[in-house]
């Protein structure tokens, strides 16, 4: 069990830390578009981690700089590799937030802002629980080191080359990722398998520029239509994705997995209205909901855009279209094959007339962790001690690409446990953290370094 | 033939007619978007039809005002009525403009800007031969009535009401109307039908909100791919439109006018790198590209848009996309069955989990106009006459609503005889009218003035 002496300084300082929490949250360190703003919040953040005693550096990445820290403690403790990204998804569209997503709020009983989830609060969780143990707890229990990255929400795109360079630095005898959630109000979670991804953009270009679709309309090859026809040829009959070849190397759900996950409490119904849906539909023919979204492939179009597109008419057969594209792809696929294959998919639908680009935005392997560790236990215990419940073991349709590179390139299945809830409204307007589960997290953080600690001194070290 | 005085004043006053076409260009007239600019050029319009010798005024139509104006000369005369429209397309997107769209430039013999050529240079050409008249030639030779439109663009929403108000003010013994072009540089043409238009809006919903495509991809109907898949539904693999009953009152070509117009010098490989394009690709099945544009029903996306389209990547299933669609409809298509045929196939191609809403933009009947006529031969007669060759009898893809409206409501089948050439970027950036089609087009209208007196004089007065 946690000290007193940590519970009761992570009680004491809430108004505290939701104060620094907000100063996180303000700056608007979207990876692609504000370089400089990520610039400034690695530097925030790595200020904020020297003063918890750590010793903190921002190191250029490739892209928006990554933030490495680390607390030696002892030689003979293990060593804890925490992993979170302070960059986060644009805030667009802004008319539909009901706060400014910048500048945090509390109301509700919950966080309202972007980041407040994903990823800010829940790294800060981490933080706070290093502060709580530095402070109040005698210091901590485990060696830890810190890995922040900049530009998970744009797909991790230098991530492997800079774990890669710095994989002695940052090697480690666990690891551990919170950027997920509860598997429902209540039912904590940890993530045994994560999707991967493949991320493309296709464009293509027709007359030189845009002309009059009365005059030429019959004769000119349309880059919307040509587009719309090859999205609408991506999926069959069977809500199955078209590409040649797209399940060939998908790792089949064992019927043991996919029991245990229809007795996990879920409605697909209130799923469904939760998202503002009367009703769920498409999806892959032969497949729960639960299944299509943990544990098989699928393709979704993020942004389509081309033409005229403003308030009423305008009459043109425009010069150009283009649609992105994202792939969740499962274990075993690759998504190198899967972008290939897309690939030849673009190049056997483009007309006569019509010039076609592809573009690879993204690529991230899907991964599967083991779910038998110390380190597991460990999580397990911290949720269960932190919570009150016992967590449930699931899978997750999201890509977070530092899994599967901290699998193959430090050789850890990191512990996947995020604290947010279902209806945290990620990658939306209006997100949010509830404070429940933003405090509760930092005690589930604090109590899985303790656990750690004994997990590993007892079994042994091992990720 | 003209009297030398009217021929002597244009040629003096071809300065001063460019600089007072560039004050008239300088108004952004676009009726969706900018109706204090539609208002302030009508005014300007009505001042220097006055200056003129008109009695003018603006009348408000519904959207943007129409200017009506009236010169008397001669009860016993033949009154013309001239229609025209001060409305112009959007100029988007805008950095594709080599010059400033509202700041009309000469350079390359050519005048440079938006509505140079559609329609208020063509509309200006008019103006400019009733000012020889009245000032050089002793005054005009027939009575003219002019209707210069404020929402031709948009698809006159407003006119049928407007026209039927106005018909006895309006009635005239034959009508002319310049918003087309030749057939080609040195061929003047004109146009004895037009295709009709059905310009809709579809829009799909899905999630209340954006939501995150990893966590929810496969569960969740993507509203830009079922909007994709509707569009690429629309075209069969001949290319023909996919709408129940789209082709049941389409009146066939005949092989007579099949022949004349495979007569004419068109070079599709020419015409399609006109528009730069390697290949022309795409339409009806069995047809050739002039029979497509011309005699041909058609169905063009003018512009698509939903999700995320800025730079990059962002993962999203998005709330909603929606498209636009304009149909180009021949006689005897009626504009009002193809929309009730075009709700049927979006009720009909609405997946599970999308709520579809069509919008009707615009509606236009395709017209079929008499290519014999007292006003027909004076047009004839004035086109040889300004531009020393005679003119190619053609149809046009494009719509112009108010020549169905004329018809219908006036009962005179106008006179479509256009100054542009098929180069001139109409509704494109860098829209332009080359000079000498300008200044030749003033002494066409001049020519028609005398030509359309001495016919409607010696043959009866009949449209």
């Amino acid at each position: 069990m946690l000290p007193k002496a940590v519970s009761e300084y992570l009680e004491a300082n809430r108004d505290a830390h939701l104060a620094k929490l907000k100063e996180f949250i303000a700056f608007p360190s979207i990876a692609n578009s504000r370089p400089e703003q990520c610039a400034r919040c690695a530097e925030w953040l790595a200020g904020h981690m020297e003063s918890l005693g750590l010793s903190a550096r921002v190191e250029a990445g490739g892209g928006p700089p990554n933030v490495i820290a680390e607390a030696r403690v002892d030689d003979a403790a293990p060593t804890l590799l925490i992993y979170g990204h302070y960059d986060v998804q644009p805030p667009e569209p802004l008319d539909e937030w009901r706060t400014e997503p910048f500048d945090a709020v509390v109301t509700d009983r919950c966080l309202w802002g972007r980041g407040a989830s994903d990823d800010k609060g829940q790294l800060f969780a981490h933080l706070a629980a290093i502060e709580a143990w530095q402070r109040a707890g005698g210091g901590l229990p485990v060696n830890v080191k810190l890995l922040v990255e900049g530009a998970e929400e744009i797909g991790s795109p230098h991530m492997e080359a800079f774990l890669s360079a710095h994989a002695d630095e940052l090697s480690a005898d666990a690891a551990i990722i919170s950027d997920g959630e509860f598997f429902a109000d209540g039912v904590p979670a940890i993530t045994y398998a994560l999707r991967g991804l493949a991320y493309v953009e296709v464009t293509f270009r027709g007359p030189a520029a845009d002309i009059h679709s009365g005059l030429h309309g019959g004769a000119v090859t349309n880059p919307i239509d040509s587009l719309a026809r090859l999205v609408g040829a991506l999926h069959d009959a069977d809500g199955r994705v078209a590409l040649e070849g797209y399940y060939d190397d998908v790792l089949a759900l064992s019927d043991d997995e996919r029991r245990r996950w229809r007795e996990l409490p879920f409605d697909a119904a209130a799923y469904g209205r939760s998202l503002g849906l009367d009703a769920l539909g498409g999806g892959e023919a032969g497949f729960t909901p639960l299944e299509r979204r943990w544990g098989r492939p699928t393709l979704d179009c993020n942004g389509i855009v081309g033409g005229y597109t403003g308030e009423g008419s305008k009459t043109i057969i425009p010069a150009s279209a283009s649609v992105k594209v994202s792939m969740r792809l499962v274990p075993d696929q690759d998504p190198e094959k899967v972008v290939a294959a897309f690939r030849r998919f673009v190049a056997a639908h483009t007309p006569r007339g019509i010039a076609s680009e592809v573009k690879v935005n993204a690529e991230a392997r899907p991964v599967l962790l083991a779910a038998e560790s110390a380190a597991m236990d460990a999580g397990r215990a911290a949720l269960t001690e932190a919570f009150a419940a016992a967590p449930a073991m699931i899978r997750c349709g999201a890509s977070v690409p530092i899994t599967e590179l901290i699998q193959r390139l430090l050789g850890l299945d990191a512990v996947l446990m995020g604290f947010g809830l279902p209806d945290d409204n990620l990658h939306s307007p209006n997100e949010r953290f509830r404070l429940g589960q933003l405090f509760g997290g930092m005690t589930a953080c604090a109590a899985f370094l303790n656990r750690l600690r004994e997990g590993l001194t007892r079994g042994g070290k091992s990720g």
